[in-house]
């Protein structure tokens, strides 16, 4: 009779092993990584396992949950105490008795998005850098008279096995009072992020400890978002989000590093700053997760290169020209100390790799979160602020590049532009007869023409225009016939409406007729041309790299690819056509990159290796470039007049489309039903008139 | 025509290599550590070599300058530049052309007993820890956007290739500038303490840096010894030593520990005491050497276990009492930064294993010192302190354990004792008839009845007596017949001398009748008697384990080693019997293996390996401590009654080996030839009257 056969799930390894063989034991010999603490003392409970009952044909596995050895007595103990939910197991106790197919819980899955499929439906599993480990010491012996950490490592190595084990310098002074509280039993940190690397003891405390955290964070210029992570279930257990402090050095990244290029301590205030920021956050998610700072061990951060110079405190100046040259470009390992973070005393933090001097570890995160490595399709992903970092590819090939977009996209060098904030407006209609307006505005889900509109917006006034509603008014302007395919405002309409009003030698279209009187200019729309085909060149660079005429898919990150209808974004010209329910706003995914890096050490050896790999494409050397530029300046664009596009617009009718329901929202606002007819352009005819 | 033969002095190395090879290039794939910085640019003259004329017939070689390539453009430049002495070589430059025998210099040999010879005539190289790195790297490329560090990363794997090479955190924000100031030259430090380990970049400078310097420390108790060492020479460049400030906290190990335990910041003011002094001893001997604190990149710190548990900051109140639990045994590697030393912010620690509880990282030191597991002979090594430090063995086994002296060899717990500082007695003769003494004081070379003495000690004064002035005290009264085999004071002799005094029940020896009136009283014998009773007891316990008699071999080490007179140590019985001339003080041994573990990383391993084979014995746990103890109490020992020592002392007649000059001397005062003619027990007989 052959050894029982063993499918774990949801990894698919498998494997046959004798019976008696404990669950824990073969999922390590396979690979599989099942949490555990205490080294199958059945006390920790960490190591649950469910048995999937049933016929596994495909597999040939008849699994049953009899084919477990009975709840023994350590584990009745531990259900006892601790309560095990029906059908769970501890892998410790539990022996294998006949062919099964286990599942290992994956907690953090449902609630935080960490388990993500790629196009081969491959899961994720967790494998933090940092886990505890529950070690009995034996008691000092004059005979061998071993020192109290050298016992501790011996053990260590004992029951877990590593190559080369050292301590961090704070763990000596800690060790001899730590073990004697315990009793001589401890649960040590092991810091253990490379394969053929040093694990190091990077904490320890005495007895049992079952819990420890990390932090995964997202240095946006405008906004730090931060989640605080289980490491031992991969639960997000808080999140927060401030406003990165550093705005008030620099509204955008430019002007921050002209700042810190002007003043000789300028880069060392916003390191401060940041870095306050960050700690004050750690509080916030501390205190709603009712958990201890010095009980978070590892965190994750990604941002732009700038940010990431920042948090680091390395002076940017070199990313301000031309070569552009990142101070490192690989992964940074430090200690949280080093950054003076106020974590546990042995805390890591780990960076991702930056990808060239304007494409940062925010678009590495994006990248390990959506995957264009891990498939065949071939995926856009553009992550927009004043640079427009692109990134191009399938598995076989990424290339990866930024734009200059300037920052009209973040509402700056826009007349009535600003940051999204309450009281910008952030969507518009235009009335395809009347040239009438409507739109909404950030914090109330009315329009404007809706009854009660003014009372809801009371409170916050309405104060300008954000990127997300320029691109909108721009592009519905453009389908009303208000602007021209080359981005001129038609003069000729004055005569028709009152909302087209004249400037000296150019015409604006008046959006809103109040209290502040919001116009959007010539200027505005030249503004915003630019912008979009600045990025379109690079997009447009990057598939002729790949030698594609078209992408299968697009994801719009960071917090204009959030708020951006991507239907406008195409019908501008911002992002090459592409099939609608393939393009999806992907805001959170640099925070879930950075998630996946905190729970599982292998996706930093993933994400290090693929952004070795990538090719970077700079757009100020490629002659093509302005090529591209100039003929993307038009409305749509020359080179790509959305036939994809307009054949969903068109067949089946506009409404079905713009019914979809938005991929994200701000504050649960549900686009209304409507219809986008764009009124004469829609053929690819150039006729301006009605 | 076979490829010359090239044999490398003094490693003896040897190997044939391809006419036209690089000096250098041979060096290195034979594994002999031939220092260079540049990298074979011809620049830094790191790489002298000489060549040895002549003909060797036991290697078959005949070695000729001319076997060598002339000296080339880039070598004529750098004669010219700075100046090569007659003779010698850049090996990067010179190639082989014929068989040559090519002496690395070791210039720390001569200056600082770095290079040392075993029985087996073994010379030790060079090969720091830490060395120096001088990379071009390619300036930024905005097609490969890599960051400078990374750049830095990958020409320093290309030019000197390591598998695993990383940077410390603070080099991340010099790295830019450092590479821009040297217009991409630059030189790294780089710490590689093991073959396997990863090594890291600690330091950088721009251009080419072409010094980097070592501390080699010794914290004894009472003194804190200190090298500045050059690790690209291993020449000593200052040295200087203090007073141990923890004095102050009190005299001994054992009262320092009762500090600690009865305050509750005792811990930490006595670490900040010790670390303070040590720095202030780093500005002397960087003053006096003319070295900048920052170039200081690798420190090597030695001390029994209590010294260096304060040292690290850990609490050393487990050491108080059984078991004598270390915090940690093994050797201790550290950033400076970590223990706030104010060494360049890269720089390293690392501290010697500790061998047991009470024999600490200055036994180990001197044991690689020493080296007894290089040689077959039995060797003993003993440091005195409040414990005896033993250590006894050869290549095949080593044991070691402590004995518990006290503190009478220090000058505590007698009446007149006090440690050894200006005003003590510390040497002293007693005529044997008239059974009157003369003595020395430290800080004079005048016996006492030599004219100017009273002028001489004037400035001192005369405070008491020392360690090594109590043992030749009651050595000199037991051979004059003063005291009796089983210590006693013989009061029937107050009958012939003033000398001997009545103290009720006892009689007390007046060695000085002035001020101060310093009295050798029977408690003080008993005191001395029971603390080489503890020494001796501990030695022939070891000496069992070993199964052997006698010892070929005896190292005095630390303090009172330094001081004390073998003759008289052996007469009174603290060492076994031994051949004089095999008998030396080593007073800076622990020093000299501090600074063979700062110059060669190949000295850590040996030591970490042989402390870990050591067998160590407790002699509190050892049954026939006891009885060893009883039968050492006796004058000299019922068990080791010095066949060796009396046969010298005979034949030849005693003057000539009273004559042999000391091996170690204080203040340069050597010791006036002078008899020691032993009146009655030199022929074993216990007879007591004259």
């Amino acid at each position: 009779m052959s050894d029982p056969l063993v499918l774990f799930m949801p990894s698919g390894k498998r494997g046959r092993f004798p019976r008696g063989t404990t669950v824990l034991e073969a999922a390590r010999r396979l690979g599989v990584y099942v949490e555990s603490v205490c080294g199958g003392r059945a006390t920790c409970g960490r190591c649950e396992i469910e048995v999937q009952e049933g016929h596994f044909a495909k597999h040939k596995i008849l699994s049953a949950t009899e084919h477990l050895s009975p709840v023994g007595a350590k584990e009745a103990r531990y259900a006892e105490k601790r309560e095990l939910a029906p059908g769970r197991r501890l892998s410790c106790s539990a022996t294998i008795e006949g062919d099964l197919v286990i599942d290992v819980p994956q907690e953090g899955a449902a609630n935080a998005q960490i388990v993500r499929k790629d196009a081969d439906n491959r899961v994720i599993e967790r494998h933090p850098a940092v886990h505890l480990r529950y070690i009995e010491v034996e008691e000092p012996d004059m005979h061998h008279p071993l020192g109290d950490l050298d016992r501790l490592k011996a053990q260590i190595r004992k029951d877990w096995g590593y190559n080369r084990l050292d301590a961090d310098f704070h763990v000596l002074c800690d060790v001899q009072k730590t073990l004697r509280q315990g009793n001589w039993a401890v649960t040590v940190a092991i810091h253990h992020d490379e394969e053929e690397d040093a694990a190091r003891i990077i904490a320890l405390w005495p007895g049992l400890k079952n819990e420890a955290y990390g932090l995964a964070c997202d240095i946006g210029s405008t906004t730090i978002a931060m989640h605080l992570v289980s490491l031992l279930s991969g639960r997000v257990v808080a999140s927060a989000g401030a406003p990165n402090p550093q705005i008030r050095f620099g509204e955008d990244l430019m002007s921050r590093v002209s700042y810190v290029m002007l003043n000789p301590d300028g880069r060392q205030a916003m390191t401060k700053a940041v870095r306050l920021e960050i700690s004050r956050l750690v509080d916030r998610v501390a205190t709603e997760g009712g958990v201890n700072r010095s009980d978070i061990l590892d965190a994750v951060f990604v941002g732009n290169p700038v940010m990431h110079h920042l948090f680091l405190g390395i002076d940017p100046t070199e990313l301000g020209g031309a070569p552009f040259a990142l101070a490192v470009s690989g992964a940074v390992k430090a200690r949280a100390a080093d950054l003076h973070l106020g974590l546990n005393s042995g805390a890591r933090i780990y960076m991702l790799p930056c990808i060239a001097g304007h494409v940062g570890a925010d678009a590495a995160a994006v990248t390990l979160s959506e995957g264009p490595h891990r498939q065949d399709k071939m995926m856009l992903i553009v992550d927009i602020g004043t640079n427009a970092e692109i990134v191009l590819g399938n598995r076989k090939r990424l290339v990866a590049a930024s734009s200059p977009t300037g920052p009209a996209f973040e509402g700056a060098e826009i007349s009535s532009g600003q940051r999204a904030a309450a009281g910008a407006i952030e969507r518009v209609r235009i009335d395809r007869t009347t040239l009438e307006p409507r739109f909404q505005v950030i914090g109330s889900q009315l329009w404007s023409n809706e009854p009660g509109f003014a009372e809801a917006i009371a409170a916050t006034g309405l104060t300008g225009i954000c990127g997300s509603g320029i691109i909108e008014v721009i592009a519905e302007m453009y389908l009303s016939g208000i602007i021209s395919e080359d981005g001129v405002v038609d003069g000729g309409l004055a005569t028709r409406t009152a909302r087209i009003v004249s400037q000296g030698r150019t015409f604006a279209y008046l959006l809103h007729d109040g209290e502040p009187r919001i116009l959007v200019t010539q200027n505005d729309v030249r503004a915003i041309q630019l912008a979009k085909a600045a990025l379109y060149a690079g997009t447009k660079l990057l598939m002729e790299k790949q030698g594609v005429e078209r992408v299968d898919a697009i994801r719009l990150a960071g917090a204009f690819g959030s708020y951006v209808d991507p239907i406008y974004a195409m019908v501008l010209g911002l992002i090459p056509d592409c099939e609608l329910k393939n393009v999806s706003a992907v805001g959170n995914s640099a925070g879930t990159g950075a998630r996946m890096a905190l729970l599982n050490r292998s996706f930093r050896r993933e994400i290090e290796e693929v952004v070795r790999r990538i090719e970077k494409i700079e757009t100020a050397l490629e002659p093509k470039f302005q090529k591209h530029f100039v003929h993307a300046m038009a409305l749509p664009n020359k080179m790509d007049p959305f036939p994809k596009l307009r054949q969903q617009m068109e067949l089946p009718p506009c409404k079905a489309l713009s019914e979809e329901p938005r991929r994200r929202s701000r504050g649960g606002a549900r686009r209304k039903a409507e219809i986008l007819k764009p009124r004469r352009r829609c053929t690819g005819q150039s006729g301006k008139e009605s």
